[in-house]
């Protein structure tokens, strides 16, 4: 107790293209990292911010990590002085939960600080209370989801459920490409309609259904053919150049299914394997630079584990 | 060849809550018979419609199995005569795929005199083109699915995905009742609206994965706290009198969850086990009674088998 702790969270890929605000996956790599230690008594603070941390404020009620730390200590009635020192590997703005990130890293960094008072599962809605300054205030766990638990998780918006961690098969890897352009989440939000055609619902849910289906049946060809996001991706897709080109791009090099990650500008690709995944994000790279798009590729298989503490 | 052939065709729940135009099951009882018999050269006619029958039409185009059997002659070029009787067990407007084990029985019946020319799969185009007729021109799977093939069907609107036969727990069992009231299909369609809130949508495909999930991973509570539909019971329940004091009885009598089978006014619970599943019955009987509402029940397992030749 009292020593320094050290969590690491890494990205996600939320929506997983018709699973919209309910659906996401962690990747091994980029994360954040959040280091607890000893600070000012009676004192949140966070004393500073490496890596990809531009405009990242550190005032505690305005920083996605600041929020949630202080939402678990509240709850928890705890005075002790914390400082937090963070490292951002994850691009804001980018589509891969990084908001989601810090928010996890924190609330475990200051759990495991504390001596664990709280379980995983039990972090989930401080770390949803941080993100949510990032997002407009709006609160879905498909990105804290499984950044916390790990794996692919359900995360319905039915209060009466908790977040279903879902089997899928084991060659599954993702292939993320994300462009340098930078998309705020809350643009990406308002461009959506506030309400949809009973028909592009229906198909939406069908697909839902079937994507959980063919992960927990092993079924590559379902999984493929489910990844369709016929609500958000069509007013999406308009803030990334060249989309419709790079998702071709990728089913072309053998990608099961492509579509944005979260909000974009990322786009992901599921694969069976590795070496497509890895030949994937190539394709897809070429094909933003055809736009004059430079990119990053993340390639990985869907991490098990979740947010990890690494000191 | 050319002998009298039979099938039964059971009824169905659609919907299956939140699965709304997607999903469905088929129980074991009540279903309808086709006989298809050698008839006049070149001709395809329907000889007479027994039972539950008030209503419906001789006319081949204007009958679900006559449109249904037409279809199918019409593709495969068949010009043989072709007489059918018609048992109806499943009263029409029910909201238990009445016009849909009539068209799935009616191709069946044909497909089997001819020899078998088509699978069971290559059925169902043919048997939703009967089944249009009677649902307002909409062609949805989600009874002619689990009717055709059996078992519990997930039947996305998306055209790569073919239906997906799901898994489910062994002991679930079927509650349905069917309080005397006539509701037309179109009428129960026309009610909901051509738009739905974007919240609203995300809750109800939210409930989808995680339903599909519950189902092919035996997990019984994840079953019934799914089985909301946000979207059209709001609706619907108006047109069936006592609705929600008939759900709360399910709930209470140890239903995992209840809700409007298909277009209504048939309620089904889902419930652990056979002898639940009649408490849950009489509880609801009990509770329409009250309205001054007789009923039907029917208690049944899921029906893994779908449409069966009798003879």
């Amino acid at each position: 107790m009292d020593t320094d702790v050290e969590v690491f969270a890494p990205a996600t890929v939320a929506n997983v293209g018709c699973g919209f605000d309910v659906l996401g996956f962690a990747i091994h790599r980029p994360g954040d990292l959040v280091v607890a230690r000893p600070g000012p008594e009676n004192q949140l603070t966070i004393e500073s911010i490496h890596g990809e941390s531009e405009g990242i404020p550190l005032e505690i009620e305005k920083n996605t990590a600041g929020v949630a730390a202080k939402a678990l200590l509240d709850h928890l009635g705890e005075r002790r002085g914390i400082s937090l020192e963070i490292t951002k590997g994850i691009p804001i703005g980018s589509g891969t939960g990084s908001s989601a990130a810090s928010a996890v890293a924190a609330v475990m960094a200051v759990n495991e600080f504390l001596g664990r008072p709280l379980s995983r599962l039990e972090l989930l809605p401080f770390a949803l209370e941080g993100e949510a300054i990032a997002s407009g205030g709006a609160k879905h766990a498909d990105n804290v989801g499984p950044c916390l638990l790990g794996g692919m998780v359900l995360c319905p918006t039915n209060a009466n459920i908790e977040p279903v961690q879902l089997s899928y098969p084991e060659t599954l890897h993702a292939a993320v490409v994300l462009p340098k352009l930078h998309i705020l989440t809350t643009k990406a939000r308002a461009i959506l309609p506030a309400q949809i055609d009973m028909k592009t619902a229906i198909t939406q849910w069908g697909n839902v259904g079937s994507l959980v289906a063919g992960l927990l049946q092993n079924d590559l060809t379902l999984i493929g053919h489910s990844l369709q996001d016929v609500v958000a991706e069509p007013y999406r897709a308009q803030l990334i150049p060249g989309f419709p080109d790079v998702r071709l791009a990728a089913l072309d090099a053998g990608a099961l299914g492509c579509g944005i990650s979260g909000a974009g500008p990322a786009i992901f690709a599921i694969c069976n394997g590795n070496q497509t995944a890895f030949e994937v994000a190539i394709s897809m790279q070429k094909s933003f630079a055809k736009n004059d798009l430079e990119s990053y590729r993340y390639i990985s298989p869907i991490n098990p584990l979740g947010a990890q503490r690494t000191r």
